[in-house]
């Protein structure tokens, strides 16, 4: 689900003009709400995957699939999504990569409905229904003070939800947790509900409770079997390293790779080595990979980012059936990278550039912003565009940079023209954005789709 | 180096003929001896991978590299090509695959030679010569009484060795490991060596021991710091399991991947998941997989194969800078199996065919022979060859056979034509077989290739 922006409109009962060729879709003022608000697609950097392990879930068509909790050793309920080990990410600026969601509560809708880039979807969704059932049991359980003047919002009201990208789809980033993220803090606010959302977005899309929040984010796995303790927390702010630069390299649309018709669970049942790296491999590195952001220490994350995007990756190559996200193409990027930084270790610091891969073949790459014109440049030189050099590079102006012949020499890779589509440049964001332009709605007055969204 | 056949002709002194245009290498009798053994390039299924491991070092070009005997703790004499964990594999039948391999000593040598496939290489190779010197040390300490009343070979005397493959080249094959498990057991006869070639041939290349027996192969990782217990034992003669087939999937020459700059030491030091490998995963599958192998368990050992082939690429991709030998083509190969396996577990036991990769690109297929024709059937399929389709299929015969339509429709892959280029049915074989047939020489009496050698 690609929710990023849900609109928020108080007092919308204003739009119950009626629509030509429709019926009208909701009347009446009062409890009519709608909330809107900018997300973004997050992207997972430490590689610390329990969001993405789950995520890597969500992305196969499977409902109702969860791993065990490996500290509790028991088998959780499969609606509360809690991960085996703990994760960060990294929010990236919605400025470069955003999608907008409206919601629309009304007593006249008659069901829940859900629109995608104009194209509606299935509400029956269970992650979606888990999200809206979380959503609706806390606001009946704690409903803020702030709209003690408004009638409270019937719980019974169905809602529609709209949701359009602002960058080309099949991007293969992590909209679904922006997605339940949006829609978690936007049915919040409709609701009034002020607690703690993580659990919310969690149960849509695990990792989503990470994008509640900018900057740097940190899922802890809890401990406690009903999940109450897996929460995510800022671990520093997006102003907290300004010089950090995030690229995202698209490839192309080869074919299918094999996928990963065994899912999470399967890994989580059948590969000796995750359990060990849940286990042994995680903690420690959370806490290193914490310790680096907060120093700005830019080599050690960057190894840390490879290690673990790495290590994930060959934990789902050890699951049975095996789990294949690397293409060739990813993989010759991540040789880009190491010949890239084995260059520089020449006279200046070792790790200049570190990438790491969810879930699929695209890749994210980090540098610092005095050297990611440098690696722009060494992408296009071995990754040369097939056709529109022009719109090879998207987001965040990147100055053009020459290549030294030392450098061209130790990217010693032949030329894969074509193999990576586009790169979006783009950097650390803030959280959530709440918008109050009504013309930002995805919904029209009817609670249907306007023309074009 | 591609050693697999050294010719045996006891009385050699009779080739003094002198040669035209050449000066005579050798004369005299006594003493002169070249050995003759038919060999075979190995291939490892079980993937319990110390020889593998050591084998990816090898098939890297750098020297004296060795990985810690893990249970020891501490590092071992780079010479001695100790492994970190336990390995089984079976040896494959030379009809389908051979190298020929002609030695000769003689006091008449001033120098040791060695040509592969017709051109000469360096003798000076580190493996080659600890080889070598193992071999004459085991000469000095240890004499045959079956040649007393021949004069002792000096152990000064220079050797020349040729090398030539009956399979094409670049099959991406374990022949070093064949090569020098033949020479350790060429110059073992020459010498009358009788001893354990074990640790002759395990120190010219790790998993070359088990080279030196047919059939079903374990190779001891041993517990000793200098080596002595680190040798292989026939699990099962190659008359064991006559029902198995092999087949390898020989992919086409793609762009060269990534490589491995890391090498297996750089494995051991860096990836946490290997030292777990090592330690808590692969004894239980050792012996697993003898027992599936004992019991001519198909199903057992199809699984153990492929999850160990998996984990050991798994630990690969968990090593930095991470090494990655399956190509995508690999990767649709692995998903074939796996349908396969899937559409048969309707119907017929599930499990009916087992993948195996090595150091690269290439897949080993096991089946049984009631299966064969059905899965190269699935491979045509699938892989369709871009041209050529009689010399598709080398080595054992292999009928025809129909898809039928459930399983062309669970192989919903999309055709990859000439991703393989070709495939060798082939069979557990016999160890080296000595042949006394003067006519396969490969060296002449001037101890020079014979012209086309």
């Amino acid at each position: 689900m690609d929710l990023g922006r849900l609109v928020l409109c108080r007092g919308l009962c204003g739009f119950t003009v009626a629509v030509p060729g429709a019926a009208p879709r909701h009347r009446g003022c009062a409890g009519d709400r709608a909330v809107s608000l900018q997300l973004l697609p997050d992207v997972y950097t430490s590689e610390l995957r329990a969001g993405s392990l789950h995520d890597v879930y969500t992305s196969e068509p499977r409902a109702g699939s969860l791993h065990d909790v490996y500290t509790s050793g028991g088998k959780r309920d499969e609606e509360l999504v809690l991960p085996i080990n703990s994760s960060l990410s990294v929010t990236l600026h919605q400025d470069q990569l955003k999608t907008t969601t409206t919601a629309v509560l009304s007593k006249d809708f008659t069901a829940d409905r859900l629109w995608l880039n104009g194209q509606e979807e299935d509400v029956g969704q269970p992650r979606l229904q888990a999200c809206l059932r979380e959503i609706r049991r806390l606001a009946r359980k704690r409903r803020s003070t702030r709209d003690r003047d408004s009638p409270p919002l019937s719980l019974s009201y169905k809602v529609h939800v709209a949701s359009v990208n602002n960058f080309p789809t099949a991007a293969g980033l992590a909209s679904s947790a922006a997605g339940y993220a949006c829609l978690a803090y936007a049915l919040a606010r409709v609701y009034g509900v002020e607690s703690d959302l993580s659990e919310v977005a969690r149960r849509g899309s695990g990792r989503a409770c990470r994008s509640l929040y900018g900057g740097f984010v940190e899922w802890q796995m809890g401990q406690q079997a009903d999940g109450k303790d897996s929460v995510a927390r800022q671990v520093a702010p997006e102003s907290h390293w300004p010089e950090l630069r995030v690229l995202i390299l698209v490839v192309s649309a080869e074919r299918k790779p094999t996928g990963s018709t065994a899912g999470m669970r399967t890994s989580v049942e059948t590969s000796p080595l995750l359990r060990f790296r849940a286990e042994s491999v995680v903690p420690a590195r959370m806490a290193e990979m914490i310790h680096c952001i907060r120093e700005r220490d830019f080599p050690g994350f960057a190894q840390l980012t490879m290690r673990d995007s790495n290590q994930f990756h060959a934990t789902c190559l050890d699951t049975f059936p095996p789990i294949s996200y690397l293409s060739d193409t990813s993989r010759r990027i991540m040789h880009l990278v190491h010949c890239f930084n084995a260059h520089h270790g020449q006279t200046k610091v070792l790790w200049q550039a570190a990438y790491t891969f969810d879930a699929g073949p695209n890749a994210v790459v980090f540098t610092l912003d005095d050297t990611v014109a440098e690696f722009v440049a060494a992408v296009r030189h071995s990754f040369p565009p097939a056709s529109n050099a022009d719109e090879f590079l998207k987001g965040l102006q990147v100055g053009p940079a020459l290549l030294s012949e030392e450098l061209k020499a130790a990217l010693a890779m032949e030329p894969s023209p074509g193999a990576i589509r586009y790169v979006i440049a783009t950097q650390v964001g803030p959280g959530p954005q709440v918008l109050d332009d009504p013309h930002t709605h995805l919904l029209g007055p009817d609670g249907l789709p306007k023309l074009g969204a």
